[in-house]
């Protein structure tokens, strides 16, 4: 159980834990140039499970996937001042192809908004080409100072949608259609329970007139933003000249959007259901949803071939790997663990007699026994009750430790102190946000699109701020 | 039927025709840096079905998706003095980040040998942890001169394969196993044959010890290198130093491979199946499968009703989409055609009536009337049918166009001049092939795996040169 003892015990240091948790589950190894990760099978192949489901639902809805070079000239890039502005600090520079210098400077993609409005302006002619629904799936690159495995790297991969629309209010109806997906995804698939509320002026983003936001609740408290679809309105397209001719024959501006998830979401996972043996990836996106540990099988050669024939009875129904090295028992349920496995399944010589097989489970650790003939039943049953139970703990969490502050900043800053997601009264000032961020660490995470707040007017939570507002707003310290 | 006629005859300018099927199927745009391309979802559907299908291939291989950094820093590519010196002219390199310069140039991978040899450095201990199979789906950049959409662009998007093994021959055998899971690929995906064989010493990948290749020959009977697999042995791991503990408990270095294929195989495709109506996509990485075309429909809204049914319906075994748009039945075929799509089920109010619909097939535009009870299966016959059809008759161009010539260098000259495919004995000599392709313009495509070659020596097909060889080379123009 060697592996088990290097991991920081998460009530220590949360931080280090983390950093243990990624290191040892054998998801990541660090690139060359400082700040850039390698994705392992273990993380990758989570990726590529939501990716899958993902572009499912994408499918559903008409989203159709296309791909976008990964340069911007520098010229095309300045066309949208808010948006360069906001990118600018972290763009990759190519000035240089071999030893020669080139003419014109050249920005790896940080996110495609101005690439997509090139595209765009050069395909839409009438309101009958519209709606354009387009995502792409990509790397993109933002140079920040500090990093952190999956929650900010140089190099991050995620899908990118990004639609264009005849109508201000049906672009603006699937600004909000697409949060509701993300937040359902996140629940459905990632055990991922989450708030969803628009974004403050002060953090939207760079570009957008609406930002709106799936903000989850690590284990430590602190939020950590899961996906994020933009209202663009016609910022872009007035910029770009992307026009269309409406049904009235007259020249207009189109309205855009557009929305992503990141691989960010490998760290939700992460901070969301890990516990101190390590990650616990939730079923459904799990690369190995049951692991076969063949125990003491040297004593007897026909618990390997038992193992084999599980191993693909059960593969053709679920994500299925077989360890049959010559570790020890010990060694192989923590290697399992280690590694976040929803569900192992060990056959030793007793179970071999019994005709029994033992299934233990990763977020509880509760063991059963189960008829060799049932046992494919019984892990279905299983890995829903394992995506259930993730689930359930992860929101009870949220929910108490969501708490709603009306009037007393001490109080305020109290439970900010004290890592809880708080709601206040807030005037939605940026001054006055920046002044609470300096005070208090905290930013605002959304305004919450479900929260019953009282009609009448409250005084802004910032003292010296005398403002009414009836807007509540999520505050919270963020990742 | 307007598009048709932008299609330049391919008999009368063969590139003309490629870029006219390229713009006129809906396949690309351009990207707003010269030289890269904007993957429309008709051509982004393609290679998202050959991922699909080729991460199966891989899965039963044992083969486990990774993602490595896009970035390399300058001393780590300068490691590999062969490999560098290929790659060097042609790499896109950061300086700046924002406004300030940094401190080591970075380059945009051009191919990722190097980063996972750094990867693989860290993560080798003893024999047991070998041999490691790793491949990754990613865009590579490669800052060519000359550009041509799929066929050769700035960036583009690939696989790219890499493994470690303890033992040599083992590591030859994957290399030479891949190259054929290629052409297996490409024979049962996208109907294409190949001609595999070992590179020349000219041709062969900088920095691996032999190259093979997959060679197919386009309609213009100029050679496309559609896959690679190259045997590294220990190129990089000794200059990277990835050793692991043998058998014995002796420090020794591990022998590598690496091997991929790329957004090419559309250009493949194109110029292999596609004719003057444009591309013809092959059924099983078509994105649309059956388009249904309904005709008429305002004249009987029970037709738009019935097109949705079917839509449904066929849709659980077949990809599908409807043309229900208010264009006439000519501008519909067309529009089908210029797609690629391979079968159209066309509906209009005599099929309606009569309870039929009629199949039409884009290989060789064959109809036929099935009864609406029989069309499920009917299709599945018919898309199989246009596979097998594709695949023979470009298999039968192959050969008809594949010559053997044992002495005569004119004779070689005008074969080459007349577009052919030409089988020649020669000695493999790096200089001599310099001025073969300079008099013919032809390369050396590979030394064929599968020809019967006489069992006698003899002399070098070039006149000047007087070496004996066994060796016969093909040799064509390529692309």
């Amino acid at each position: 159980m060697k592996e088990l003892e290097k991991i920081t015990p998460l009530e220590q240091d949360f931080s280090k834990w983390y950093t243990d948790v990624v290191k040892q589950g054998n998801l990541i190894a660090y690139g060359p140039v400082k700040g850039t990760l390698i994705f392992k099978p273990n993380a990758y192949g989570i990726w590529e499970l939501i990716q899958q489901n993902l572009n499912e639902i994408f499918k559903e809805k008409g989203i159709q996937n296309v791909y976008l070079p990964l340069f911007i000239p520098e010229k095309l890039l300045n066309k949208e001042k808010e948006h360069i502005k906001g990118f600018n600090p972290e763009l990759a520079t190519i000035t240089m192809v071999g030893d020669k210098k080139i003419d014109e400077k050249i920005f790896v993609r940080p996110t495609s908004e101005v690439l997509f409005a090139d595209l765009f302006k050069n395909s839409i002619e009438s309101h009958k080409d519209l709606p354009i629904i387009y995502n792409q799936w990509a790397n993109v690159v933002r140079w920040e100072k500090t990093t952190n495995p999956f929650l900010r790297s140089r190099e991050f991969l995620w899908q990118e949608g990004h639609t264009c629309h005849a109508d201000p209010l049906e672009a603006r109806h699937f600004t909000k259609m697409m949060i509701s997906c993300y937040a359902r995804f996140l629940k459905n698939f990632l055990a991922l329970p989450t708030i969803i509320g628009k974004k403050t002026a002060n953090e939207k983003f760079a570009g957008a007139c609406s930002t709106y936001t799936v903000e989850a609740m690590m284990k430590d408290g602190r939020a950590l933003q899961s996906g994020t679809s933009h209202y663009l309105a016609q910022n872009f397209s007035k910029q770009f000249d992307i026009t269309f001719k409406n049904k009235f024959n007259l020249t207009e501006h189109v309205y855009q959007t557009s929305w992503g998830v990141s691989t960010r979401l490998l760290g939700a996972i992460i901070m969301t259901h890990g516990d101190n043996r390590g990650i616990v990836i939730p079923p459904r996106v799990a690369p190995t949803q049951v692991i076969i540990l063949e125990l003491f099988a040297n004593k007897n050669p026909k618990i390997h071939e038992l193992c084999l024939e599980l191993e693909k009875d059960l593969g053709r129904k679920y994500r299925v790997s077989l360890d049959a090295s010559d570790k020890g028992p010990g060694f192989k349920a923590a290697n399992a663990e280690i590694q976040g496995i929803p569900l192992r399944l060990e056959i030793g010589p007793k179970d071999f007699e019994n005709k029994t097989v033992t299934l233990v489970r990763r977020d509880n650790l509760e063991k059963e026994v189960v008829e060799l003939a049932k046992v494919k039943d019984r892990i279905g049953e299983l890995l829903d009750a394992i995506h259930n139970n993730l689930y359930e703990q992860a929101e009870k969490r949220l929910n108490d430790n969501t708490v709603v502050v009306y009037e007393d900043y001490e109080q305020f800053k109290a439970e900010l102190e004290n890592r809880k997601f708080v709601i206040a009264p807030f005037c939605c000032s940026g001054k006055v946000e920046e002044i609470i961020k300096e005070e208090t660490g905290a930013t605002t995470r959304c305004i919450p699109k479900k929260f019953d707040k009282p009609t009448k007017s409250f005084k802004c939570i910032y003292p010296q701020c005398k403002s009414k507002t009836k807007r509540f707003v999520v505050f919270a310290r963020a990742y």
